[in-house]
């Protein structure tokens, strides 16, 4: 900080010139500079190791005109007009636990720098704090109370991310309501002639935006070997942010996408100046049904804004940078929140062999229309007291914690995309499910029941029925709820990564947690690491999760690129363990799964989550019962990680402590070109042996051809000890190391 | 029905051809004929003693073109095609008691003629369905569950009412968010040159959406002297219905309406053929924030659409018609439910002289980031203890049921048109409201307090805290409450009168029921008679009410209009009373009531209500005890009402037994003209003499220059007798006859 203490005293002599701040991480590796341009544009740039990551980029909010300006809605935007009227830096460490992790401790340690900037004219005053890590850095709008900064309505903002070159990046089509995609790889250059083909046209969601719009976490590496991510930390009551990039093309002109039902306006510089570089991303928030991107109240401010980056792709795996970025754990008691390993009432209607609903007899229903009593099953609806008893008994032979039971409660008939309200109420069971025996039953066995709230996206239903859904779950004793948002937000023309969207995911979580009940919201908006503030929030789906084997199957590599992208934000209940990968082996669904048995068994450490499903059918798992002892082994919760090996969509290797014992458990998953891993035991205890159990893909197997060829072996290991272990392609491996 | 089953008879050789019906109300005074013309439009019309009211006027609905429509969503337009496949005449005649009322009974009988419509290419049928009444007529569109109309949404609905002439109208500009303006009259031709300046642009919520829309309840009196009144029956989860005037200068061309924020497109037949005659409204229903006015699921309705008439005004007055086409209460015990007098700390917000809110400390607040033991208070704070125990012993000793306290919850401070979601949690009381001691002291004096939840249109914010808000109500022993939603619907881009919003008031008065709890609700969607189903919606507000008096006065015709329009779909809370009339007296207020204070007491019977307010100061009552004396006297339920003279904006006079009870009132209330009424008492009981106290204007009375002259006779009098009544320029009269 040598240099910014010289330029301070220089200026202290002339505080009406602009000032700048440059602000190194912890190491030293990292730097940033923070700076007004001549116009008054808050700028920054970024370097790891003396190299270039962000070039000068701009900051600022375009603001919306609105009725209310008169009475005290501000509409003068926040982008230009700046001096700097003050700052300060600050160094922070601390060590915390969270309630459950990849790690026992998280160290939260970074430089801080806060610019006090002045819109002189508006006589407004807001901040620009930014904490630089040693692996990156994150930096957020910060908007004081103050008598001419009181409401306004935010019509964009316009953060700017440019980057030095045309990297390779995993991206996800910019969308509104739906990030069920496969990730592309491509260079930046080519996203937007990629643009078209990338999007799933079919999901009843899309509301993609722009020719060249991106998802976060959108994960890149450099030419020169940089791996660069940029996302989002503690995303709340305010919309989520997309990218949109600045290429060769972007015009100031409104133009549409072909195919898409969003007029598309491509916002560049608010400001007279020209268009950002080429390969710069701007900010894209997603926007209420009038198009606005958000409504602030001081004192507020934005999520932090993150850029991670390293020379090393394993740093972008085993970084805590979101985490850290958010509040601390806003719970006082946690004692109830728990790991949790369930199997459940799923996956063969995912598959189409049985139903979520119960009768066909109405081309439509109302709830309050029909005695549930006297309409006619079809016979193919799967949550019934028989089956689900058949899932308890499994469930409690094998360890698992809960049972999750979809479509147990009436209202499956008609539930999604035809604009209806009152589409559940929360509480009904359908006539084969016996709500009170089957929980009986469950906790005889020492099993609980995981809930299912399914919303359709009809939030407002949702909501009045909250307090009823959760004090049902209170009184039959589950404490885990699974919500999902298919279809289109109801409210009409809302989207589900709005600010009004995202505040009600944290609504529900926050209610949950007030009756002692852990939420994975399916559908939802991407994490930002709202999980360290509430730690009831243990998991969302929020990507493609497995269901997409069943229809159509996703890329082998999907589950090499998640880790980088989707789970940087918090886990994901991606739901794996497919055994039986071709589905046509067991139903008339011909999708497969491009997975091997042993690649399934790695997915529970490459894939972190503190809730972890086996997903496939029990009887499918009582075929392979040697290779499901891993699953019944395998912790989902540790006091520590190791990311062994790591690169995009490749492959990904980790080693983990179970917590509170001293036990090891490594997976490893590659793409669709196998890989081979050499992992030296150094992490063992010292002087302890271990059994040491090998789940290996066989050597022919191959997740087309072969996947169900796997080899267990067994034997003792200590520390120092090397394993030499074979990935077959779109295959991993499973190791546990229990301590002798 | 001769002429019909002769058709009918006719017609079963041949059930090819479109049929047509003609159906006669009970007394052969209305009739209406139905048929579909030659491009199958299902077309009305409609006759009083021979004379046409309604001419040929088409029905139908244009459905939107939705994404889903490829899974079942319908989009093919309810418009044409159709043809007369059933029909199906009937007699209903059933006499029922409501909860409260005008009268202790209600007679219900009408005659009933259904068409079945079938369009032959969609293979769709939907029902048009009227009931023909002594009075009037309804009709609406009933849509089937089958296997090709399940869901659909509606782009917007083309029910006609074609008038015969260039009628004398009392209109209100058509808006999706306000009522609050003063009624114009004018001819229907003269409403396009009158728009602008109906419009009071200061209103934070005007939405209006036509140089020719108006709202409803409409009433109208032709050249040859018929009263005619356009309104809707149980509008529930439906947007509210305004009417477009096609005039000769409608034409099929996108404007704007100038000073409007609303893009205007006319929409007259959606069909090729030519526009409506001038002197035809078309329904404009209220969209929601997508622009689209409604999603449907069969089976289903639209509202009634009403059309009253009568050669005698007072008819459009006594007329039960919006409430017989109500549904029978749903409600099975409404022992709970009760006429309410109440007084209250109100009137002197109004009119600026104390404030809702605590402090002025803070330029915005939140909720959740203030300790309001710590506030400093600006000392004008009117809800508080010591004023409220002033209200309290006030409506003790004058035998006052409630006190309504507004400002008594925390949020006050930045509530409204700021777009702020979390405005008030509606159970915080400020510090210096003790909200048990207050109950505790009202109960002790047999008074109870009346609750107040402003919701700044937060509806989100409102149902979150709704069971919250109830269970503080049944625990501190309020059992009604007054609701308002001043400013803009959040979430943004929906409106006060949408299908939307209409659903949200609806569920909380069914919300409030469970709790058994009484609502009236401020700043909701006109009334439609839903009060017959849901009697704990005690009464509305709706319209330019009494606070008006303050915002710059209304006309003196006011009242004399309101009973015509407003009331026609339910009870508003007018809250009138106002003695003081001239507020410079005690305030720095400069608007004045424009109103006598005799006229003031009759409005306790022209302006029907089962809850009324004494809206004045205490001390001005204690000023004018013995005017007083009436609203002490007058009764709010009734066993008999009988409308003695009455005309459109100039004077009404209504004599009402209250209930349970010998004793009669009479109240007459006239414009600025004055009148003189001459009163038979030919309904008192024969042979029982009454102890008759008269409240009238003195001789040199004005609302103007003399409000407060008024005189006070006591007689006896019998069946008979003849009582002659003198009214002065915006005055009135009020009579109790007790009897002996």
């Amino acid at each position: 900080m040598t240099k910014r203490k010289n330029l301070l005293a220089t200026l202290l002599a002339m505080p009406l010139l602009a000032m700048a701040g440059t602000v190194k991480s912890p190491n030293g590796n990292i730097v940033v500079n923070f700076s007004v341009d001549d116009s008054g544009r808050p700028t920054y740039e970024m370097t790891y190791k003396g190299q270039p990551v962000v070039r000068p980029s701009h900051l600022g909010l375009e603001l919306a005109r609105d009725k209310h300006a008169s009475r005290g809605m501000e509409e003068t935007d926040l982008i230009q007009g700046f001096s700097i009227v003050k700052e300060k830096t600050s160094t922070f460490d601390e060590t915390w636990r969270p309630v459950w992790g990849e790690t026992a401790t998280i160290r939260n340690h970074y430089v801080e720098y806060v610019a006090t900037l002045q819109q002189s004219k508006e006589q407004r005053t807001i901040l620009i704090r930014f904490r630089v890590y040693d692996d990156g850095i994150g930096l957020r709008y910060e908007f004081p109370q103050q008598k001419n900064l009181n409401y306004f309505l935010i019509k964009e903002e316009h953060t700017e991310f440019s980057m030095t070159g045309d990297h390779t990046a995993w991206w996800l089509p910019g969308d509104y309501d739906t990030q069920e995609q496969e990730t592309q790889e491509s260079r930046l250059s080519q996203i937007r002639s990629r643009m078209k083909e990338a999007v799933n046209w079919g999901n009843s969601s899309v509301a993609v935006f722009s020719p060249t719009g991106v998802q976060t976490s959108l994960q890149m590496k450099s030419q020169d070997g940089l791996y660069i991510n940029i996302h989002e930390a503690a995303c709340a009551d305010y919309a989520t942010m997309h990218l949109e990039l600045v290429d060769e093309q972007t015009k100031a002109l409104t133009t549409r996408l072909e195919g898409s039902s969003n007029a598309y306006t491509p916002h560049p510089s608010p400001c007279a100046s020209a268009l950002p570089k080429p390969f710069t991303f701007v900010s894209h928030l997603t926007p209420d049904a009038t198009g606005l991107k958000g409504a602030m109240q001081t004192p507020c401010q934005t999520p932090w804004r993150t850029v991670m980056v390293s020379d090393d792709a394993r740093d972008m795996l085993s970084s805590n940078l979101i985490l850290n970025l958010n509040e601390p754990c806003a719970l006082d008691d946690t004692s109830w929140i728990h790991p949790t390993k369930y199997c459940g009432v799923w996956w063969e209607m995912i598959v189409g062999k049985s139903n979520w609903h119960y009768t066909d007899d109405y081309p439509s229903i109302k709830l309050d229309q029909i005695d549930w009593k006297k309409v006619k099953p079809h016979g193919r609806h799967a949550a019934n007291n028989e089956k689900v008893r058949r899932y308890i008994d499994f469930a409690a032979k094998n360890g698992l914690d809960q049972v999750l039971v979809e479509g147990w409660n009436v209202g499956w008939e008609d539930w999604a995309n035809m604009w209806k309200r009152d589409v559940f109420d929360f509480v009904t069971p359908y006539p084969d499910f016996d709500l009170k025996a089957l929980n009986d039953y469950a906790h005889s066995k020492g099993v609980k029941l995981l809930m299912h709230h399914e919303t359709s996206s009809s939030t407002q239903n949702y909501e009045r029925h909250l307090e009823a859904a959760f004090t049902l779950m209170n009184q039959y004793g589950y404490d885990a709820v699974k919500t999902g948002y298919v279809g289109d937000i109801i409210p009409r023309g809302d989207h589900h990564y709005s600010q009004s969207m995202n505040n009600h995911y944290l609504h529900v979580v926050k209610e949950a947690a007030k009756h002692h009940i852990m939420v994975n919201a399916h559908e939802a908006t991407r994490p930002t690491g709202l999980c360290r503030t509430y730690p009831n929030l243990v998991g969302n789906e929020s990507a493609r999760g497995t269901e997409y084997e069943a229809f159509g199957g996703s890329r082998p590599d999907h589950t090499c690129i998640l880790p980088f992208t989707r789970l940087q934000g918090g886990p994901m209940d991606y739901t794996p363990g497919i055994f039986v990968t071709k589905l046509s082996e067991w139903s008339d669904n011909t999708s497969w799964a491009r997975i091997t048995i042993a690649g399934s068994l790695a997915l529970y450490l490459t894939m972190y989550s503190p809730l972890q499903m086996a997903a496939d059918l029990p009887e499918h798992y009582e075929r392979f019962d040697d290779a499901f002892q891993f699953i019944r082994d395998v912790a989902c919760d540790w006091d520590e990680s190791i990311y062994l090996e790591a690169e995009p969509a490749d492959y990904i290797t980790v080693a983990r402590k179970a917590k509170g014992t001293p036990n090891w458990f490594i997976g490893g998953k590659c793409d669709e070109q196998g890989h081979r891993s050499v992992i030296r035991l150094d992490f063992l205890e010292k002087g302890r042996k271990y059994d040491c159990t090998i789940y290996a893909d066989a050597k022919d197997a191959h997740y087309e051809t072969n996947p169900q060829a796997y080899t267990i072996t067994k034997k003792v290991v200590k520390q120092g000890d090397v394993l030499k272990l074979a990935e077959a392609p779109g295959g991993g491996f499973a190791v546990s190391l229990i301590a002798q």
